[in-house]
């Protein structure tokens, strides 16, 4: 039986888990569905998939036990149960979670003698199957390499080494900065739609003005790196200024400043601390608050 | 007399008026100087510019009088005790300023009898006269027309409409969403360095990821411009899920989550407000909060 003929269970139902079991019923490989709230695959197994009426049952199934659930607590309320059916067996969980969690729960594999690998998935639904779709895995090399055809049908793969916690530690940093990226681009858009400009033509000319920034990040990641912050291309104390005209702006346009105002209060924190000629990246060091408890 | 022979006043001589003269200087082109701080411009005296003493002897110079001060106050300032001289002459505006500021120049410089065209610079210094350095003009055409071949010659230039507050607005919306970008970025990179990743390997990750993300701004610009938020990729609820296990994960290492914090919040006052099923593109209506006095 080769890789593509084994059966594959899947633990959740939801946006996520519909579009991954979607894609292996293109494929018509085998498929058991177990969902903690019932009848939300009747189009799935109208195409050929297993449902399983309780966990167990979904994994007696066979092949790797693909899960994505809500999150952690819901991970650990849905396989603690079936530890000792999962004995012997791999996991790919794919679940978000933070790093902390998923190094808890390849600890937890690890003591019940279950195969682990963490999949952090960087794709909206609609994007499994095709291209564009990346999924970072950390955790058993052993599953990844067994399993890459299978993994390799939902998205780009990538294997980040047996630190679990390491994709989605990579996934959710990328995941932070594309945020603050949505936010920056619906703050200039509510800017510029205040002053009669549209949103359309506000993306046509900020997209590849913003693409093109992207290319500054590897200097400034350069710049953190090296700790020494005294050669900027543009000054603490130029930069407070320019997000005082930015926030100016957005005022008079009648919007919440706020996104810059964030940036602008990190930066005077930088400068209080005598540190206005250095470089914007010193920010990054007044994030830093401590670690917390995990 | 062509164009390019013109000779051309400069008023203001930091780091970007520098730039600015540096790339006519490079043309052989006649420069004339004034800054209120004597003596920031000795290389550019060594290569053939001439300093003037005074704002009136520079203006006196002839040609179009280019303005790249610190700020809309540092401009009227250094224009309004030589307005007299100005008649019948051209300035364009490279001072950093909003659209209202802008607005008020024209209109100044209208009942003045001068033609005024404002530019935006979107560049560093050291881009001025290369490729990538881009500037936005709006106010005259006739202006803008007749100088082309000059404002080509600093950046790509586009011209952007008679409303001198037009180039400033886009300039400055676009430079809102690049900061909140640089934000994410620094916040992402602060993430994983505090887990033992490097900034630069960061960098590789985030560059291509951040850029290609920027090609979902058209439709989310059309959702806002549509005003109907009701069929999202994902939800405001699925979001506000995924915002809350970045924070978790960003505590976890020890980093502010402020920046997604952010997003949390007006991802929040939507929910609250009963749109949880809506397009992320809805926190830009909780972004205008009415136009203030400009």
């Amino acid at each position: 039986m080769t890789d593509t003929e084994l059966p594959v269970t899947l633990l959740g139902t939801g946006a996520m888990g519909r579009a991954l079991a979607g894609t292996l019923l293109d494929d018509d490989r085998p498929v058991t569905l177990w969902n903690r709230t019932p009848g939300r695959a009747a189009d799935l197994l109208a195409r050929g998939a297993t449902g399983a009426a309780t966990v167990r049952e979904a994994v007696a199934a066979g092949g790797p036990v693909v899960v994505c659930l809500l999150d952690h607590a819901a991970v650990h309320a849905t396989l603690d149960p079936v530890a000792d059916a999962l004995r012997g067996r791999t996991i790919v969980n794919l679940t978000t979670s933070t790093p902390a969690e998923a190094r808890e729960l390849a600890s937890w594999s690890a003591e019940r003698g279950i195969a682990h690998l963490d999949g952090a998935i960087m794709a909206t639904p609609p994007m499994i199957g095709g291209p564009g779709a990346q999924i970072l895995y950390s955790g058993s090399r052993t599953v990844f390499d067994a399993h890459r055809e299978l993994l390799d049908r939902w998205a780009a793969s990538t294997y980040d080494g047996a630190d679990a916690g390491r994709a989605s530690l990579l996934d959710l940093a990328m995941l932070a900065a594309m945020y603050s990226m949505f936010t920056g681009f619906l703050h200039g858009a509510a800017m510029v739609r205040a002053g009669g400009v549209t949103g359309v033509e506000f993306a046509e000319r900020a997209t590849p003005f913003l693409a093109a920034m992207t290319e500054s990040f590897a200097a400034s990641a350069a710049v953190l790196d090296s700790g020494d912050f005294s050669a900027p291309p543009q000054s603490l104390d130029w930069t407070g200024a320019a997000l005082d005209t930015i926030g100016r702006a957005s005022r008079e346009q009648g919007v919440d400043p706020a996104p810059v105002d964030l940036l602008r209060a990190l930066v005077r924190q930088q400068i209080d601390a005598g540190h206005g000629a250095d470089d914007l990246g010193r920010i990054a060091e007044g994030l830093r608050v401590g670690r917390s408890a995990a």
